[in-house]
């Protein structure tokens, strides 16, 4: 199944996407998609629901986000394009959860960002408890899948003093959506297709198969050092062709969109904003 | 006046301390003391409250935090004992909010953790929000400050690949509270002694008139990369004295107490657990 919330932005409802891939509200059967309800998803026929007037803008696919979990340097071709060796330990960051936008809302690059960046990542979504789960049982603890664009501005990750933080969590810098995909939707997670393209140019793409740590490996590694609660989300980390990996490299400027695809789990169309 | 949480885990009151220290519930005032109530706490006469009975366990003095940001390497006198210089920018990273404690909880050192280490951290509560805010206006933005204790597992964070965040967001390492002291209480948080005492001996110790990116500066900068929220927490940075900066290096050990202080702002006592 497809999920799906839709409205406006803090206030969105749960949707579900039927045959016809329109949108069926779930809001007289679960009061959102987020918390406990991450654990145990409505199974229901979409066709017996109502279906949802007009094209409301669609939000991240996982409300009150309690954190989100990043993988870095994860795909063995961009370790190699970044010119760094693959991590031997997964490298693992946060982003803030104020950051997190729906998936065709307006990235904003803050003031004096001159280097924003794109990521496309295959994320997460936690659904029941995990905590020292080990790789085998990892999956039973994920509700499904959904596109995380980890926007990054590199000036302020990579040139100013200290962790990745500051070029990771401006606001608006974390995309997600459209769809949670189940996993029996979604199929094989370490076979999909992922892609960026920037005002039409084929700028980043890759395939799931190359992560240097699995979808299972992630969760139940990170379920070692800190509780995964239902509707925390994990992005796995992006192959190839970020705007720094580019010769020359390649920025992101007011009025660039970024239209971001993963096998099965549908687009994101962002249009990039400056803030003055 | 001087805010509490009371209560079973998750399920905590709020409080007000009265003159004589006694607890008095505010459950008819406000609902928690979470989100949009950190931005107009209630001014109240405590006496006028009904008496908390017991000896309730005190959890962390604000609920729903959406972000936890700390601050690193922030006192020049610590940067000195860890022989770093000090940063020119400060220096930017998140803990996991489930990582956060009551004041007096056990915190657990997670399976194969040798290097648990102490930071005692004044942490400023947001109260309105705050984007883009100079210097100038940072400290009309914030609801009050309680202790931080930022503790650490020095190998997780330093020793494997990546970023700190290994090392910081373990469940249990953030344990905030007792209270929540409203600015007029807590006087100049720029003269505030910080200690922490580990079985009765004192390991750290040091001035917040020692940082080097003051509490206005700290909400300034970071409101320039991102909205801060009411009820998102910023730990400040420690003083010297931690365990990794003693000589022999000092970690934690199941049975271990910390108890940290910060003047005006009340006292943590912390059992250290070993997870099995």
């Amino acid at each position: 199944m497809r999920f799906v919330r839709y409205g406006e932005a803090g206030h969105e409802r749960p949707a579900v996407l039927d045959a016809e891939g329109q949108l069926r509200d779930l809001s007289g059967v679960v009061p959102d998609l987020a918390g406990p309800v991450m654990a145990d998803l409505p199974r229901i026929n979409p066709q017996s629901l109502p279906l949802v007037p007009g094209t409301p803008r669609i939000g991240p696919p996982v409300g009150q986000v309690g954190k989100l979990v990043c993988i870095g340097l994860n795909y063995s071709d961009h370790a190699a394009e970044l010119g760094v060796e693959p991590p031997e330990d997964p490298v693992v960051f946060l982003k803030a959860t104020s950051a997190i936008n729906g998936p065709h809302d307006p990235v904003i690059l803050p003031r004096g960002s001159q280097k924003g960046d794109w990521e496309v990542e295959l994320g997460i979504v936690i659904g029941r408890r995990a905590k020292y789960v080990t790789e085998a049982q990892a999956l039973r603890h994920v509700a499904g899948y959904t596109i995380v664009n980890d926007v990054s501005e590199r000036e302020f990750q990579l040139e100013r003093s200290g962790q990745w933080t500051k070029g990771k969590s401006c606001d608006t810098f974390a995309p997600m959506g459209p769809w949670l995909v189940t996993p029996d939707t979604a199929g094989d997670v370490q076979a999909l297709d992922l892609s960026v393209d920037v005002n039409g140019e084929r700028m980043q793409s890759g395939n799931s198969g190359r992560m240097i740590f699995s979808v299972a490996r992630i969760v139940s590694y990170l379920s070692e050092l800190m509780m995964l609660e239902p509707g925390d989300v994990i992005a796995t980390g992006t192959p190839p062709g970020v705007g720094m990996g580019h010769t020359p490299q390649r920025f992101l400027k007011d009025g660039d969109e970024m239209v971001l695809r993963i096998s099965g789990l549908g687009e994101q169309r962002s249009p990039v904003r400056a803030e003055r």
